[in-house]
């Protein structure tokens, strides 16, 4: 990987565009806000809009496209939300159908793109109080798992809440509780601390989402609300297309991450 | 005024669909959530929720009704917003034409309720830390301006910003950026200190909703985004029928005013 890619956002954007970069985004451009994505046709744009108000957890909008337009003028201007992600998810009618690096070539005049915060946006943050990121130093995609909780429905969309999931000991839990609460908008604190199974989840080393980290002796799960919660939603909704990043490859976007802090 | 209406938002509720009061809610229900309303068919619902979430420092969305159903029910739950607060502006086309005390006979099954943060939200808390609420002190309406400030548009929904106003010295101005920023679904903290002229506003002593109040010597206007800037945006958007409250009687809500806080 290039150095200037670690950074830059600009830069990780237009690798991105080239087709030289489809990695995981987790430790990129430090300080920088990363973003969920979720597009849908306009016709299924207002209840999905509605889906993101009454779950503000997993789904802080940050930025919402205009009808056909591409581009994120809120947090990133001039990027293309078509091209500048490593990888996406394709789901037709309910169904993921292909995980292509762009999508240009399915692009429509009623497409909408909605922009939603990632815990990435405070991982810095986290590492600056001295807190463990496992997935980064493993190397690995960042464990995520469907709940057993029930988002707020609206329209057709409705479904569990996917959390991200990081180890750490009890007192950097405490930590990480004090360092995440004030980025309501990237998740905020975590939802729940020590026991996967009070969340529905029924096996630990079995992430829905990404790849199994290690949890050492003496650690337990600490669980944040992820953005990737619309990807479960837009299985039960069906629309007839809808878009999203692939899980853990986001949208590195310009805006600071202090920026985000309310 | 009965004295229980001045502590139970479900009486205040009860009173307004009864008919027996209908003045301004500032002081009421303290420790409760206050709520701005705009009421717009499903048609143009989702350029107002896009404008919403491009503007969210005056108009942050603590709920959504479903369309043709009054209910809101994240923050007071039985609540029927067609009858429950004190007084509603209707616009048609863009235009004012009625102040009712009730709206049930204009209720159609398109029609989608936006309830809006509200700085009486805080105001108990301003009143606990010693600041003065003028308007409340004086009986009379908040005072409330239209900014030069355009808001960021959606669709057809444009328009200058609207700010209420509180009178105060610079030391307790500098007291209410504290007491008040951790309401940001409330306004947060105030957008402007000191020079109504910074903010476009030709004459402090005639405000464009609402009463003036006395700005005594020694204190500064102290200016906070708010929640009637939607009945600013109806005005361009012209949609053929959107429903408001009238300033300064809002729907007094369940939910706990702490709950906003992040």
């Amino acid at each position: 990987m290039p150095s200037d890619i670690t950074h830059d956002p600009a830069e990780i954007r237009r690798q991105c565009r080239a087709g030289t970069f489809d990695g995981y985004t987790a430790g990129l451009a430090p300080g920088r806000v990363q973003a969920n994505l979720m597009i849908v046709p306009r016709a299924q744009a207002y209840d999905f809009a509605v889906f993101c108000q009454r779950n503000p957890k997993p789904c802080p909008v940050l930025d919402i496209t205009d009808p056909g337009d591409p581009e994120p003028r809120a947090i990133a201007p001039g990027a293309d939300i078509r091209s500048d992600l490593p990888r996406y998810r394709v789901f037709r009618h309910g169904e993921l159908v292909d995980e292509p690096t762009d999508i240009t070539d399915l692009w429509r005049d009623d497409l909408v793109g909605f922009l939603i915060g990632c815990s990435y946006t405070f991982e810095d943050a986290m590492v600056a109080a001295g807190l463990p990121i496992r997935h980064v130093e493993e190397g690995v995609n960042t464990s995520m798992y469907r709940t057993g909780r029930d988002c707020a429905v609206s329209g057709g969309f409705a479904g569990p809440m996917v959390v991200s999931m990081r180890p750490m000991t009890p007192e950097q839990a405490a930590t990480a509780v004090e360092v995440t609460r004030p980025y309501v908008r990237a998740h905020g604190a975590p939802i729940h601390v020590g026991d996967p199974a009070a969340l529905g989840i029924a096996d630990i080393d079995s992430p829905d989402y990404g790849d199994r980290v290690t949890i050492k002796p003496g650690e337990v799960p600490v669980f944040w609300a992820c953005g990737v919660t619309p990807q479960t939603v837009v299985l039960n909704a069906k629309p007839e297309i809808a878009i999203s990043h692939a899980p853990g490859h986001m949208f590195v976007a310009d805006i600071e991450s202090t920026s985000l802090l309310d």
